[in-house]
């Protein structure tokens, strides 16, 4: 039975999805769940729920890692921290992987340290996962690990991405295409015209150049760029489906017809929420670190959680890190 | 009277939604219009409207640039392309802004080298106005006319911005925001940090780091970022805004409940498309350069050709480029 730790204190309303989460986990997808964090705070969340048949455990951490908190430092001082225990566990094999929904920065600069990065991966990267037009996801690599990538590293980021929208997407042969400004070869900045010979270089399906608009186009299974980019390509999307809602709520109730609309049609919009909603997507696989580490947001409920252990799990099955180790030892000796 | 040229050949459908855009320019705004194309194409497609008691005038251009043309040749070999002879227009004052819905880069290129740049200004900025929860509109400079930036670009970006939101959107002292990967000054990349000190040295209201979803939240007027960066905010948010409008179409069509509340909040759903619909903001003006010069998306309707000779006038009206040139003279000479 796979087990997977959750860093019980690391989202904004901890401990209580992260518990509601793994009890979800547990009853439903068959894995063995250890929380970390305050005993006597998850114990006490845990009592809220029916959960004495399920493979639940907790584990004792003292200390845990704020949003205030600086990245590097924090990794450093609070070594009983709920992340840190939870990383120690997969580093020591008694977890195969861990989800943490706290400080990003502080997640992975943990995983890198505590669990290593594997053989041949220069920096690890943050994945995404995006709905698409035709409902199949697509995968974004890097959404935020690293700034100022270079070309050898854009191409890491696409054979990992690669690896991971086949093995755990379940994707034959994935498109992966360089988020650029224009699909023409010449068109993008400095970074992507030096990658564009490296990327086709490489034993990928890499289609070129794709647009912003193309994210969500479904012509694409698995887009790298620059971390800074792709950062701001996921925030710019939450914030404008945050907006959209907003304006879809307000218009439908500014009339009496919008109203009775809205309550007939309440069923269309719930399926819609669900289809925009990241949270059935599982959160953020660290691609390239020792053991599965899966980022949820801060923001997470319960649903996040439950997807992101699942994820977490499927990591750690489907031997991605392995299949990543072997494929950079094939290739990247000699390309890169 | 404010004339402005029209470049009748440049959008993905010419010369029609050009011609209606102008018509309806000339009967509401108030506005003299000089269609600029294939005269008996342009003539044909003017004999469809009502138009004998407008301002509006057909100037004959034989050639015109398409998608396909390379934007710095095509400004060079077709010399009396439809948008050259509009951009020519401005220069010799016959105009006093044009507007295109053709190829990008060439009507930068084109309104760069005819028009000439504001004195004080290193590269014309293209920048993009978006809607807000708050309703009020937000201006990103660059969107597209200038990849890998300098710190001294990324300030007059600045300048410029700020000048547009209080000079055509109305904003008193505009906020001024930096595009990064998160609020603290330390997170970004090279650029962003090189360019912090300088920004906060200008005499704006500069606000510090904002991230990709503030771009939506309306806490700030003016963003400001790199064109490779802006390029993809601007895409991602079409390709996410036309996901949304199918998915949304899907759930609410999957179902006969769902079918009748759209009937019934169909008003609800037009005000929301409308609401955020790129076209009411008039295209996007490329500032810097002298005259206006307003670019639309190629797929430009004829409310979008009308609202940009709305903006092209107020923007002469405003003298948002004598007011440009006079600020740079006074900060930048010192500063930059």
């Amino acid at each position: 039975m796979t087990t997977i730790a959750v860093d019980a204190m690391g989202g904004d309303h901890a401990p209580k999805p992260e518990v509601e989460g793994a009890i979800r986990a547990a009853r439903n997808l068959g894995v063995r769940v250890i929380l970390v964090g305050r005993e006597d705070l998850v114990r006490r969340e845990l009592e809220q729920h029916e959960h004495d048949s399920l493979a639940i455990e907790v584990r004792h951490a003292s200390e845990h890692i704020t949003m205030n908190d600086s990245a590097a430092r924090s990794v450093r001082s609070k070594r009983d921290s709920s992340l840190r225990v939870s990383s120690r566990l997969v580093r020591e094999g008694c977890a195969q992987g861990f989800v943490s929904a706290g400080n990003t920065g502080a997640v992975m600069a943990t995983a890198k340290m505590v669990q290593g990065v594997v053989l041949g991966v220069d920096r690890p990267a943050l994945s995404g996962v995006f709905p698409t037009v035709t409902g199949l996801p697509v995968v974004l690599v890097d959404v935020g690990a690293n700034v100022d990538c270079s070309p050898r590293m854009l191409a890491q980021f696409a054979v990992m991405g690669e690896i991971y929208s086949h093995m755990i997407l379940h994707r034959d042969n994935p498109r992966v295409g360089l988020l650029s400004i224009g699909e023409e070869e010449h068109k993008g900045n400095e970074m992507t015209r030096a990658a564009t010979p490296l990327l086709k270089s490489l034993p990928i399906n890499f289609i070129g150049n794709v647009e912003g608009r193309d994210i969500y186009s479904g012509k694409v299974d698995v887009v790298v760029c620059d971390g800074f980019i792709g950062n701001v390509a996921l925030k710019v999307s939450e914030g404008l489906v945050d907006m959209i809602k907003n304006t879809l709520q307000e218009s439908l109730e500014s009339t009496i017809t919008g109203k009775l609309g809205y309550v007939l049609a309440k069923p269309a919009f719930t399926d819609f929420k669900r289809r925009l909603d990241y949270s059935e997507y599982g959160g953020a696989p660290l691609l390239g670190v020792r053991g599965g580490c899966i980022i949820c947001h801060g923001r997470s409920n319960a649903n996040a959680i439950k997807n992101a252990i699942r994820v977490a799990s499927e990591f750690s099955g489907g031997k991605v890190n392995q299949r990543i180790e072997d494929e950079f030892r094939r290739w990247m000796t000699e390309k890169l």
